[in-house]
């Protein structure tokens, strides 16, 4: 009992270092983008659609649902690494199986694999009416600053 | 030489498409990037940097990165496709392969194989110096309005 | 009840048809792999270790549990494309998670998403205690022939 | 003069390290594949084609194509990684662009970036009259033993 209550305190250290890491990431707060879940192993962003974030046809650009993937993903990571780790996305692909015409993205990225330096995520991204919009596989790597 | 010229008209035509195209992206506008060169098989997109691109250590973020190379690589695939086509990505991989600590970005998106619906294309993302920061690979479809 | 006894005939066709191609994939065949399960959406794979299957180091190459998962994804895939379609790999991604240190490799492919043209597919290979050891996510066309 | 000569001594007790450790390789044996050449930061593969690597219509498998350049991207990068290093492949993705209705392969691997633990390698996959049939992109990682 007492270590799961020293995790919780340990994981909510972590969470408040996401928090204020996902704050600095300029280009989240241009999309207006929400880190709305931390938990050990995951990571929930949401993003209302907005003009300045469409591709030509006024749907969200695959980039838009890429980047809050990536943060996802890389987020998902920091939270299995070990105290004062950095994470930096190595590489990642992504298939986009749904036009993504819809007036909010939500994006889940949780932790597939976890290992010491390298760490693999999946990112699933909805629609509004949680239809799965793109599958995102990334490696994340983690770095001592 | 009557049929170069004609080719050069058609595919003025479709540099035209392009520019309209680009222009109707939300995200390149919200972005500030530059369509700078699009010819048969290839489109140079460029990127300056802003506070608001960034990624937590105030580099660019990985999204934006990948926003305007997929960009680079669905005009480049749309120039080699048939008149009134539409282009979309049905997938990409991404290698993150330098920090992009620059102030501008590059990005040249080439065709590497072109079929009657998929095309394959290659997209490098340079940094102000000419480093090779990223490597995309791209399927894009063409589809029939 | 008259209408899903004729969908288990067609699918029963199906089955027949994959396992033909199955047993003239002549690469099946040199690694011993078999096809133990076709079902609507998704298709099983098993194969023994051998030491003409192995890498430097004694252990599965890397490259039979691609082939067995590409196996796997593909006839995943055409069990819901039109009859007489041929399904072929666009591309696919894996990540290796784990060793393959094992004397035995699993691998399910599912489809995670069925378009007109285009299927996405995943595809998981386990060792024999049930570890995920990669991961694979492939796009597929069917073609008709 | 002297240094290159020593450069020259050590790349060629890492050419031959790598001969043999594609000796060890028994898929490579299974395929009858041969390492035609390796040099700093690239190396050759080549393969026959004889029906135990067929895939259901005659053509190589896959599987086949993406073994070799697998193996071509991983030994590429061993060559520029320390001394005594061994190389295990993270990821990778490869594009089929051309049905390789082909006698002979031919696999040039390369590395696109050599970092201290991650390495990015290109693979190119040939037929016989020249034709690119297949690309990857893969990530490699240098472990000590």
């Amino acid at each position: 009992m007492c270590s799961l209550r020293l995790g919780k305190i340990i994981f909510s250290h972590m969470e408040q270092r996401i928090k204020e890491s996902f704050a600095r990431q300029g280009l989240m707060q241009t999309f207006g983008a929400e880190l709305t879940e931390v938990v050990s192993g995951s990571c929930e962003i949401v993003c209302e659609f907005k003009a300045g974030l469409s591709q030509q046809h006024g749907f969200f650009h695959g980039g838009v649902i890429t980047s809050i993937a990536d943060s996802a993903c890389g987020y998902a990571a920091l939270t299995l690494m070990p105290e004062g780790a950095e994470v930096v996305t190595v590489e990642f692909k992504i298939n986009f199986l749904k036009v993504a015409n819809t007036s909010r993205l939500r994006v889940v990225g949780k932790v597939l694999q976890s290992g010491r330096s390298l760490t693999v995520c999946e990112g699933c991204v909805y629609s509004e009416d949680g239809t799965l919009c793109a599958k995102m596989t990334a490696t994340l790597m983690a770095i001592s600053p």
